[in-house]
């Protein structure tokens, strides 16, 4: 075209070069826009018939310019370039075109041209301003391009805030997982990556790590939050590592120390301590995992011989998944029914020796291999069965119950289910340490994805440069709310940990139920949190040298063991309900009436027309209402559950059926429960920071949690007129917004966590 | 208690003993609610103070029963049973125990008893009459229990209808790898396992299945639809296997079919058919996976020697996770930019030998091994460098582009994106062949969840048997929506396959964005209910011989390759705006002007109060309220994308600023349109089953996709007021029925996909 003798005489034809580019570079102009452009030539009154048809002959689709006469438009388009307002159309750039190529004279036909185009601008309107973003100079900036990593606080004040009192246990064990001597295996076999991790276990209890929590009396430091930032700190680096040691240290140790007394402490608890007696937690059953009251090995008392006899009735009850069990362990302590004259006394606990020292397993105990898991493969899972085993008559560990010198069962709690609970509740702190771990795999997913997503660039503007991925808004969507609900939950955790250090025998059930829901939502966050971080790196996260492939997969059991998710979020619930029925039964009938109308008016206010429609930024940022309508979800939902109930139970239903019937509805009020609790412990921590820059970034985080989590229950708040759609579309709007601005902070966000570079992936050490 | 002279003197004093049992056997009795039955105790005319006193001693914390006694309690109990209206209350159960004591004589005593026992009644309420189930007797049973697998459609006709017309090939596919010559591997050694899959390859070429597609001259026999069958019924047994075989047969042998001419036909097909000749596709570098137009890797012409050079000129654009380059591949499609005289022509596809038959490298060639990979590990990744590697300019794979006999570039399509785009949609056969292979482990996750659930049993009401955790209703709401989408995602790749095998030139638009959407929620919806599967069959589902591992590991990446998912969706929208755009533009300003009117007028009809709000069952369960809620959310997104759009760029933003910060927002807008054409896809297929039992069965399914569909996204459309709350929450209960419904027939609708034996879990073999 370029080179036509029409364009040498008449110059004003480049008007339409711009058009025709586009029309033939890419599948951007549809076939009618494509014949409307061919009406409008058709119509022009300063085109020669000759004209007009060498025009409508250059968008003929049998006869395309070449590759190389494209490239030579493009040339000649770029050299009048895009205005700085950018708001011209193909056409504008067009007459622009043209008139440099007429040097100013015939501006009037331009003009006229230009007026008599608007035909083609009706047309194509604003895929036309759309498509002149194309001839904008190379290097082309756009606002999304000029986002990056800004540093608005001090790092290292946010990492000594995270880590709290227990900085000092952090940084040794961080320099103990960075030496190189703890370098990951790379291995699919199996026995290899065992002996490392049991060899790893034994140094780290040569160095005092494993009797952290004991007495000092027993080789220990009584120290449980130290013992808890070793948990949460190794998991930065071998989540078969963490699950070994916590075997070791916490469930076989703990459960000798807490449910055993002081004849057992005095007999083990310091071998356990330094790995001189490895050992094993075998409660779970193959036929019992959750329901582990229904657990049917059996050990008999038999008061002659002042023995007990252990042993498995069938196959569904063999102890299964048992860490430690396959290779290591020597000693168990173990799950059982204890028969007492014929009659069962409820699950007690029991040390039993498996094998001795050089591996040769006891007479009677038959073990198998677990064999190739999903993940922590580095740990010894083995099923046991137990054929007729004694026994002697102190390996059963008596805090709770014990069978006294006349062969009588003897126990403080009467109730063979409370007396399980009582026990059970025990060894919560095994619900701390796994959230915890699993936090420590999240924050490293999230550190390695959103690194990489700073420094990945993919796509950019049309002769522009390619972007960092983590500019897009749909990455930003997926990886700061979970950045958010990382930091949420770091302070949610510690104040578990926090109220379970200092817990009285009254505290008991509340943190029991916090632990337990903690615990799930923690869990089920890691899991979606690795999920969209191994997304979010592509094929790179896929490799299994960047990490994301062992932290997932060795974390995914996380949602299961201590307590399946769902279940636990049940009991939870649970626990709610009876302290919803205890609030009221310490009111008499004037209370009751009285809170319905309190509640009726707070409900009135709550859903006052202004406020369901409230969409000031100020009020969308406010903790006062994040708070509100966090705690308003969570009593209305335990209200309409225990209606529900009730009703049921009212109209004659099983009230076995009747919780059937609710289920679903019981685990919103455990998530609807804790998830007022992170927030509230989030905006604590937030109003004790000193530090100004801390606090503003972590106000920012919790914004985005808050209205992250409003979001997503979105649904809910319509349904029940908490909010209007006006107010919902503002809140994704702010979140949007939030998660833009987070994104420039993310980097610095992650490098607080402190995790030792050994521990990242290649892609961005 | 029970041998107080109390008793024996007042056996009305029984009346208490169920109460008592409670406060003890459980911690479900409140502190205050104790404290209340202390004062009515002390309140009864008809105790005397020393029975009273004796009965508040029951209740003393200090002095609790024995475990021996309260069992003796509860034996007592349950002598006088539970009512059949199931009823009564804690008191009603001990009126009557104490009218068996005192032999019905005291009756009056009793009915006092009972009327001033009130208070309690009051206090407790559903409680008591919750805690009176625990004392029915043993073997209780409840709703909940009864459920159970019910056959009401014939299994075979469904498979039959599932199959269609390929069903021959499928149970050719299934018989080979039922062959115990096809076990699986159990190992981590990488070597091992993909010596295994080559061999399988082998296998499966030497019977023809390597070049099914491939023109019979070649010796295929042109089948693509067998082709895809083969992939998707592979898929049951080993997905490193289905891969290797798709990189070689697929994605090799495919680009020198579709982007080859014939020249290369007949020089290469017939041995890549065979696997004499194992290839790669090395399109993706280490700098380019989704933006593959900017690949860097360079072919530049030498017109003299006739030749092209091969280079990777750094290290962000060597080849990277290129299947079959780590061991096994003799020759790659090799994408690179075509420089002739120094000047780009954008991407072509050309044939690069890289090692000889004897694994030898050749010069200027070098691997690298990719290593271990989250799954997939029997497919050997590489990483391929060129440096300056010579190829004959024959080796260009020349359909779309070549070099003419003059060294000049000649092309069919001068843009070169656009030749680039019509290049890529030519390979638009593996985004078919991705989501089948993908829906076929979902089906196999789900085959193994489901027969897990209806077998494994948990839990249960006290003195009942436990039930099987399919029952639970949270168990039946995490799998039943997932079951009904995989019925759901069979019609529809079923239909994507049909519309592709038969397509058109003018088809190929719609077919692409029908591909790279239908893979997107197919893969994400394989990964999502892998993870479901896992967790509901917990400890089970994490060992390796149980399946779930490897299905969910080597499907992850589904999500990422033949294009990331989430930039997939984008591309959809965007197609779907030119096509919003086209509708449009064909009319004129009195036709706009008429559609705007229309949709008003609709859209009031839509709103309409009374359909908005309607909670009948009829009106919830019809196809035509379904297809309708999902094609209004599908228009109204995409209407608001582009008024979005197009108001940033009224107010003068980058176009490319305006789609990112519209991002999420089109993604919706992918998701919105794919789901409607799901959902027509799976009731037209419906409407011509001509089987009742299916037609039934299928209808239901459609049911629960339809509306756990429209529950999933109910914020958007309260938000949007389509819908009230009341109708939300009537959907909500209808989700819960039908999955409760579903659940009497998942077995045999997963039996129905006709699975294998080989390929299922042992947990359910």
């Amino acid at each position: 075209m370029l080179d036509s003798k029409h364009l040498r005489e008449n110059p004003g034809l480049y008007v339409f070069l711009p058009l025709f580019y586009t029309v033939w570079s890419d599948a951007v102009l549809t076939p009618s826009e494509i014949k409307a452009i061919r009406n409008v030539i058709d119509a022009q009154p300063w085109l020669s018939r000759e004209e007009k048809e060498f025009l409508v002959a250059q968008l003929n689709p049998s006869s395309p310019p070449s590759a190389d006469q494209l490239k030579s438009w493009l040339d000649e388009i770029r050299t009048a370039g895009l205005s700085a307002d950018k708001q011209e159309s193909l056409i504008d750039i067009g007459v622009r075109l043209a008139s440099r190529h007429t040097n100013g004279s015939g501006k009037d036909l331009l003009a006229k041209a230009s007026a008599s185009l608007s035909g083609i601008e009706e047309t194509l309107g604003v895929i036309s301003r759309e498509a002149a973003f194309n001839f904008l100079p190379v290097n082309r900036q756009t606002k999304t391009a000029s986002q990056g990593t800004q540093y608005t606080f001090d790092i290292g004040k946010l990492t000594t805030l995270l880590d709290g009192p227990n900085a000092a246990i952090i940084r040794k064990v961080k320099a103990i997982i960075s030496d190189p001597e703890l370098s990951r295996p790379d291995t699919g076999d199996l026995g290899i990556y065992r002996e490392k991790v049991l060899q790893w276990c034994r140094m780290l209890a040569a160095q005092g790590f494993g009797s952290m929590a004991y007495p000092k009396e027993y080789g220990g430091q009584g120290d449980m939050a130290s013992y808890f930032s070793i948990m949460e700190t190794l998991s930065y680096h071998d989540l078969s590592l963490v699950v070994k040691f916590g075997v070791q240290f916490g469930l076989f140790g703990m459960s000798v120390y807490f449910l055993g007394t002081e004849k057992h402490h005095r007999k083990y608890l310091k071998d356990i301590g330094t790995l001189t007696l490895p050992g094993c937690f075998a409660m779970t059953e193959t036929g019992h995992g959750s329901n582990v009251r229904g657990i049917e090995t059996t050990a008999t008392y038999d008061h002659g011989k002042q023995c007990f006899v252990i042993h498995t009735p069938d196959e569904l009850a063999r102890k299964e998944y048992i860490g430690n069990a396959a290779l290591h362990g020597q000693m168990a302590t173990v799950f059982a029914k204890l028969i007492l004259n014929g009659k069962d006394y409820g699950v007690s606990a029991f040390v039993v020796p498996l094998r001795d020292a050089s591996g040769k397993l006891h007479p009677g105990v038959t073990i198998k291999d677990c064999g190739r898991k999903m993940g922590l493969n580095g740990v010894d899972n083995g099923v046991i069965y137990f054929d007729q085993v004694t026994i002697p008559k102190e390996n059963m560990l008596d805090k709770f119950a014990t069978v006294n010198a006349e062969g009588k069962f003897e126990s403080p709690i009467s109730s063979d289910n409370r007396r399980f609970f009582t026990m059970l509740g025990t060894l919560v702190g095994g619900r701390i340490g796994i959230p915890r771990s699993g936090l420590s795999a999240a924050k490293t997913g999230l550190a390695i994805a959103i690194r990489y997503g700073d420094q990945r660039k993919q796509f950019g503007p049309e002769g522009g440069a390619e972007i960092p991925i983590l500019n897009y808004r749909t990455h930003q969507r997926r990886l700061m709310p979970l950045l958010a609900n990382a930091y949420a939950l770091h302070f949610a955790l510690e104040y578990l940990t926090n109220r379970f250090l200092k817990r009285t025998e009254e505290d008991m059930q509340e943190i029991e139920a916090l632990a337990a829901g903690l615990k799930s939502v923690a869990t089920w966050n890691t899991t979606q949190t690795l999920q969209e971080c191994r997304e979010c790196c592509g094929g790179k996260g896929y490799l299994s040298e960047n990490r994301i492939d062992d932290l997932k997969n060795d974390t995914e059991i996380y949602t299961t063991f201590e307590g399946d998710n769902t279940v636990l979020l049940q009991l939870v619930a649970k626990s709610r309900l009876t302290e919803f029925r205890q609030e009221f039964s310490n009111m008499n009938l004037f209370g009751i009436l009285n809170y319905v109308a309190t509640q009726a008016k707070t409900s009135l206010q709550e859903k006052n027309p202004f406020v369901i429609r409230n969409t000031d930024d100020e009020h969308l940022l406010d903790a006062e209402f994040h708070l509100h309508a966090f705690a308003y979800r969570e009593r209305a939902v335990l209200t309409s559950a225990a209606r529900r109930l009730k009703s049921y139970i009212d109209d004659g239903m099983d009230s076995f059926d009747a919780f059937n019937q609710c289920q679903h509805h019981l685990v919103q009020v455990g998530f609807a429960y804790i998830e007022r609790i992170i927030l509230e412990q989030f905006l604590e921590r937030i109003a004790s920071t000193q530090d100004e820059g801390c606090k503003t970034v972590l106000k920012k985080l919790c914004d985005l949690f808050a209205l992250s989590q409003i979001e997503k229950n979105k649904g809910w708040y319509l349904e029940n007129g908490y909010m209007e759609g006006v107010k919902t579309k503002a809140i994704r709007k702010m979140v949007d917004r939030l998660c833009a601005e987070v994104r420039e902070e993310a980097v610095p966000l992650v490098e607080a966590f402190g995790i030792p570079d050994s521990c990242l992936a290649p892609i961005v050490r």
